[in-house]
């Protein structure tokens, strides 16, 4: 601990956010980087290529309807609409943030989704020739790989700088990637929903850096790390944009037919139940039973990264109601309690309580899939049934439930350490000095990033104006006392 | 009538809106028992079950994709996004009630889904062994239900509590299923867009329970009673989402194949006629000719409420177009003329004039679709065509449009007797003085039931300070004068 | 240029807002006329008539998925909403301008897209009875139509009345279709995303228009031509949601199977890589290396402009990559140092930057697909896929990729003939005194057409009135010394 404080402390200078060489540069050189490694590896798969009319005739596929593009295009555009929309506008609630949320939102999104194609590419889509080939599942992964560094982006929103953002990303995507290796195609788990391989290892991810940039005096920006009315009406544009298509983000990648079918209601009905459970807390523990925004705009939607793991498992629909219900009370105490607590002992300061929405959700989410796999049954799934929803075969074909419970929970221990460790390691190399990040008295603030506009509504030059001319009239008329 | 008003005198005493106790406790207990009920009751049905690839080989089923979850899904997100982005922000436009507006309509709307996908179970998807097995049609019916109830929270926006709204939803829901079950299983009328079954019910029984709940002293908040600019603007966003996603509203439910298609081109047209309609008639009315936003943000819906029974007859294209033309027209008028009338002599105050976007365009829908099914024949519709729209079918094989036409009329006013009774009764129950419901110089005002945020922008204390200061060195200058 | 010169002055008249007759009159009218229109020639064709399910039997469609609503519902939701939302609240920035944004652009795409299924079905869709018949595909072309317009709104935003819009729109949607005929029918260009039909023409359109309305003292206004804060966020809305649906958009009506596929994977990769470099060049350019909110609201989408009609092509992944690269830097150049280039030379005023998001991205647009269409090759897109793509069948089954090449560069000239061309005439037309257009000083603001709410925020009167008193209070303390 003694020698992380002071590497801390060797690294706190005086701050310049001025990135107009080194933004720049990051893009530009990463751009072109990815032009060319899409150059020499990135090719599409047959069901995107002129060659698929031939490949239907050759396969007897009888209509292009049954194209992966037809079964998974409407579930990829609401993951799009959570990635961009969802998460940017979640975090608009500052009152002088929402540029720097949305807008660099925006940014390493765009960023790292071309570098999620790459390297789940490498491990997951590599055909013979060494090219890997894309098509609609390609997208939804990098989407959901990108997901991992959003939630990440979360935990430490307004105190780092877009550079910050854009190391912090290409490390989130290679790390997700080789987690994501280890633990579906090694391990072979499953996580259609991304419990564990994207929420709990991105709020891990972001937490551990989140420490490592620690600011003993974040304070002196308190006045800024407050929402005004608008703005939480603006985040909860964000919110419910991710509430009402997380059932597509869990059954995005689930198996055709009943899988994708059963993932959707899964996710509606543990969704419905957070909500109630979470409006409850808030309440209760408010003076004058008031509810807090931050609550309903963040605690709502534990409920769905709970059910991200076992959504296309046989959860039942009343099993789903229970997660929701757990976790909308866990989450909003979580709020309440966890964060101020893990502020002053921990030393973890979390803009957005990521912890409450991704961390513990996800780790939750983690253990029902691993008890739901654990207790599957050829007589609940039927025998084709159950080999089809666990993918028991190849290598696995030999794989029982009860086994696939202890592969679940080995997966969920692989997410945590990635996230833990990976957050460590880059929260090391985000507190070298050479990041342009904002002063502490300065963080939570567009105007470090952006050039704002002159926002008479919230700053009346005219009255200052007014009041100066106040000032002389009332000199002047003492001074014409004094010659009196 | 006398009694009707002692009874409301008697309700009312000093207002508290602490609900510190009652909404926890609502959310709770309901919430349990709906994982109860849920329990006992709730399965997946076929097309979600893992024994899908079974029941494939067995029906013959060729491909994955023709699992109703394909035909539907993409509709189902849409109505998801009305309800909770465009019912939710539809009534952000009150200037300190967008929390209120989109909060409430988020927790009631998560509640109703639930208990609608019981109710409408019970009555609709019950098996042979007593379980109500669901799949992605009863998403979509809980959805439909659910906007009844919203339509409804419409008129007492901003006067009522949340538990009042949760106690609202409760009923309201079930009535809605009792009132469905009648008009589509009994009476066997067609409602695929719900003019009648959804708009015309819900806006009676909100319109009713305002009634109930009369306040005649509500000019006392009429300073909160208005919009701010951008609460308008983010009031447009839920009005286009509802504009833009009716035609998924009413053909989601519609017949595979040709009637969802036809379903989504009648609603298209009609909704852009009404654009037009409602445009004229607001500039032509007012002095100047300056358009109003009240009139865009709702008039510009009544088209897709006046299609929703005859969407998926052969309305025409031009038939469509006339139902929008004239509902613009009428809709318009009704915020202008109808609105204040109600609220002066018939003591309806109907907050966001349901009653000019659902209860009168329901209404004219009910009246299109009567007229619709009752012109039908076999030279259009073609003879399977026919029997496959109106679902001529089983006990209704002999049944012939013209008597159809009929059956669409009773339904009609089944619709309408369900809102205006329930709605009184409900309405009853709501002026019990238990509920916590706001006091009549405090109504519209999310300080009620919501923690706010220090709003800079709307109070600047800076200057009230600089003001006082001047205020100081004024009476400064004065006492030096005197001491001169 | 003289004589144009001295048309514009004789228009000059002083300005009168008010559009009670005129906007009522144009809307009624006109919509009257539609319906006539649709009556005498708009009927449902065999995919959305009752008969759908004899022609199933009849041509052995094995299920009803194969419903061309099921290839193309889901993208059409899409574009509709970039069209209502997109476009809508992209226009949101300037901080009084956000009703006229939203609304007008609301009303110009409802009537647009009526006679749009007319001027289009006449062209394309016209049966041997001389009837059009109508289906999922025709709403997507009308609002592809739309969307012509409604660039050219962009070009004219704040200066122009509804009158004018809609006189805009109805030549515009007019010239579209013809335009559209002779570079799809006539010459057989491809241009699945519409580069060139869409927006080059659309583009080039409002430009012209823009120069004929030219006005020489539009800087009164300048006041009123900035954003504020929060409409900054708003114009974010439309910025992400034309975004994310722009794969949607391309390959809205490419071929059914792999084009769609490919359509949507090229416009997802050249949209990602525009993010970068337009973050790149915005802070590269500015002092301190803050970024800018125009460029990222509209530079980010110049990538998607630019692959509209190679989109369906062999563009390959990397390829995809280079266009957005270059668009980003491009169109943010653009901003930077080519609007005020040709707002004070050419006498272009051009609101939104059009000419930086639309015309330039169109024109590269153009010529990628004429590249990309001359290089391909049997070997590439196999011989079946090439014929297919290119849809060299019947009239055209000889033509060879080069040719093809040589045609899509002669469509592209056609685009911005017919866009220059018919934008000078409309000019013209609407520069006459008769269309209530703002006077120079009224330019973008929401007062002259809309009923605007008491905003207490952005003008507060307590505070002036207490300024007034201090001045009393002041005046007194003088008057009391003088007294003295």
């Amino acid at each position: 601990m003694g020698c992380v404080q002071s590497f801390r402390e060797m690294c706190d200078r005086t701050k310049n956010t001025n990135v107009r060489l080194s933004l720049p540069a990051v893009c530009f050189v990463w751009q072109t980087a990815m032009i060319i490694l899409f150059g020499v590896f990135v090719r599409y798969n047959k069901e995107s290529d002129p060659h698929w009319i031939e490949e239907r005739k050759i396969n007897n596929i009888s209509s292009d309807i049954e194209n992966d593009f037809y079964f998974r295009y409407p579930s990829f555009q609401d993951v799009h609409v959570m990635i961009f929309v969802g998460f940017g506008f979640l975090m608009t609630f500052l009152k002088r943030y929402s540029f720097g949320a949305v807008g660099f939102n925006f940014l390493i999104a765009a960023f790292g989704l071309q570098w999620a194609l790459l390297m789940q590419g490498w491990f997951h889509s590599l055909d013979d020739d060494g090219k890997i080939r894309i098509g609609i599942e390609n997208l939804i992964n990098a989407d959901f790989c990108v997901a991992g560094c959003l939630i990440a982006y979360g935990a430490v929103l307004g105190k780092v700088s877009p550079v910050q953002l854009m190391v912090l990303t290409l490390f989130g995507i290679t790390l997700f990637a080789v987690e994501e290796y280890i633990i579906i195609d090694l391990i072979h788990a499953r996580d259609a929903g991304g419990s564990m391989v994207i929420h709990t290892f991105g709020a891990y991810y972001g937490l551990a850096i989140s420490w490592m940039l620690y600011r003993p005096n974040l304070e002196q920006s308190s006045r800024l790390q407050v929402s005004v009315y608008h703005s939480d009406v603006f985040a909860m544009i964000g919110t419910l944009f991710l509430w009402m298509f997380w059932p597509s983000f869990n059954s995005a990648i689930a198996d055709h037919g009943d899988g994708q079918h059963r993932a959707a209601i899964n996710t509606y009905l543990s969704l419905a139940s957070t909500v109630l459970t979470t409006v409850a807390i808030s309440s209760l523990v408010q003076k004058h039973g008031k509810l807090d925004m931050v609550h309903i705009q963040n605690s709502t939607l534990a409920g769905g990264v709970a059910v991200g793991t076992a959504a296309e498992f046989m959860l039942m629909p009343y099993g789903s109601l229970i997660v929701g219900f757990c976790c909308g009370i866990i989450s909003t105490l979580g709020y309440i309690y966890l964060s101020p607590f893990m502020e002053k002992y921990l030393k973890i300061q979390d803009t957005c309580g990521i912890h409450n929405l991704h961390a513990i959700p996800g780790v939750i989410g983690g253990i029902v899939g691993a008890i739901t796999a654990a207790a599957a049954s050829a007589s609940v799934y039927g025998k084709e049934g159950l080999r089809n929803t666990f993918d028991f075969e190849g290598d696995f074909e030999s794989t029982v439930p009860s086994r696939q419970g202890g592969l679940q929970a080995a997966a969920l221990c692989v997410a945590i350490c990635f996230g833990v460790g990976g957050g460590i390691i880059v929260g090391c190399i985000l507190r070298l000095p050479i990041w342009r990040d904002p002063a502490d008295d300065n963080c939570f603030d567009d105007e470090s990033y952006w050039e704002l506009p002159d926002d008479e509504e919230s700053e009346p030059p005219v009255l200052h104006y007014n009041n100066h001319m106040l000032n002389q009239e009332i000199a002047q008329s003492n001074f014409n006392m004094d010659q009196k």
